[in-house]
């Protein structure tokens, strides 16, 4: 399963019970937690949130509204006795703040918590399975998106066909990985005895941005993307002067970049009902919904 | 009105939709923040607290489930346009902290915030009708408990003595602050002028603390006081080894300084029913409530 569950979908002031951002990404038995609003703990329990395989956290940067319910998170954990390692992918100066809030409450963790400073562009966890890569995007203080992908699958073996051939079993690896099988006499193509296997998925996540073609070259193609709309249209200057976006430009950008589905979050508080960020968004990219709370959305 | 709204009553880990320690306290016109756990302006939209009406903020400790709401509560105030100045009653190194949040976030709070060091013992804030003070407590890290208490009233006009008995109106004044009348041939009792006014009334909040019979001296008479009670009586030890208190501690704690009613909160979240702390101190002191969250607890 690769799915990702909404916890909180609205921007800094929290109103009309929505949360600031938090996401949480599964990725098979893994999952990775994308920012931490104030009260990303208390979401977790509300939506019964696996939170022990969480051994990746990614901070996208250092608005309050993306990372506030880190130090409750992080010494929560602490209080649940996990010993399991976790890594948090965030701006450097975070770990300045995070190391004088435990030394000033006298907190040892038991488990390691490593730190990792976001810093340009590329790979941050390279699994057999999948990366995660970053991404700079545009906001007033330096942020950064994130791309989830699934590695190429090995195809998967014919087992009529490799019996019809008479291929040994110890060539399947071989075969996986995309090989012809060759003998003295023939060579069978590799097509033949193999299957495609399904599609690498992806999900990519531009946290806080304004709009900007540049972006749809680093999520071109995703299956899944997610892009903050802050603002409806006709509050594009205001967007624009807050380094944030509207329904229209989140939704230009999806199409740009030729992606399955958009998630639209980050909704200001200014807004009580959404129904309107779907219905602007979706005139430019019908495949558009609104990432509500509690609410995931499985790339199939 | 002079009164105690809970909005968090649990310890550390947030469980059973409990939340960590926060209560606003009402005193007439005045609103005042005590603790302010994550989640705290969540808690504070549910119960339509008006947060603007709160100038002081008092921090017990640096413990995150005391203060790791505060940041975002700073900044929201900011979004909100917050024009009146803030005060900050908090242990010294908090002050680090939220400037350096302020910082890497680039912002620019459009209030002032003062931020006062807590620093032994004694007067924070001194109006003409009401202080408040603080107390030093027995905790893991430096940590300090609070007494807002009204300041004697002043005595309220007889109207018909003081017509019997001629008094200028020009003299009420000199009446109201316990003054006789006195004329040439004459003295007229000040009692038989005036009459007493309301008593004075008090709240004290011993925050997170072992028990310690020196408390009560500090907090003795007043009439509501609010004790922590981590664990039942079965944990003394537990409650002990970690700086906290257990039900019965509390209750012996409100006999021994006279208190006329005790409220209970910081309940472990090893506890999904609370039913037990109240039947264990009622033994000890019958006066005995719950700190339960959206409750306010109006002294009489």
């Amino acid at each position: 399963m690769f799915g990702v569950t909404i916890l909180g979908n609205n921007s800094a002031l929290p109103a009309y019970n929505r949360h600031p951002t938090a996401q949480v990404i599964t990725l098979n038995d893994h999952l990775f937690l994308l920012d931490c609003g104030e009260g990303t703990q208390m979401q977790m329990n509300l939506y019964k949130i696996r939170r022990n395989r969480i051994n990746h956290i990614f901070i996208s940067h250092l608005h309050g509204d993306h990372y506030f319910g880190l130090p409750g998170l992080i010494t929560s954990y602490g209080l649940l006795g996990r010993l399991n390692d976790l890594h948090l992918h965030a701006p450097a100066p975070l770990h300045d703040i995070l190391n004088l809030q435990l030394n000033v409450s006298d907190t040892q963790l038991p488990y390691k918590l490593h730190f990792h400073a976001l810093n340009g562009e590329g790979i941050l966890v390279d699994d057999e399975n999948f990366s995660v890569e970053c991404f700079k995007v545009f906001h007033r203080i330096d942020c950064w998106g994130f791309v989830f992908r699934e590695k190429r699958k090995r195809r998967k073996i014919n087992p009529e066909a490799t019996a019809k051939y008479n291929v040994p079993v110890s060539f399947f690896e071989r075969l996986k990985e995309g090989e012809d099988f060759t003998t003295d006499d023939k060579v069978i193509k590799n097509e033949i005895l193999t299957k495609p296997n399904k599609p690498v998925k992806s999900y990519a996540y531009s946290a806080d941005t304004l709009y900007h073609e540049s972006l749809a070259e680093k999520m071109k193609n995703v299956n899944l993307m997610y892009h903050e709309a802050t603002y409806l249209k006709d509050k594009s200057d205001k967007a624009t002067s807050r380094y944030h976006s509207t329904s229209i430009q989140a939704a230009s950008l999806a199409k740009l970049a030729n992606v399955k589905t958009l998630i639209l979050g980050h909704f200001s508080s200014k807004y009580e009902s959404l129904d309107e960020f779907l219905i602007e968004a979706k005139e430019i990219f019908p495949n558009t919904q609104l990432a509500l709370e509690g609410q995931t959305f499985i790339i199939t």
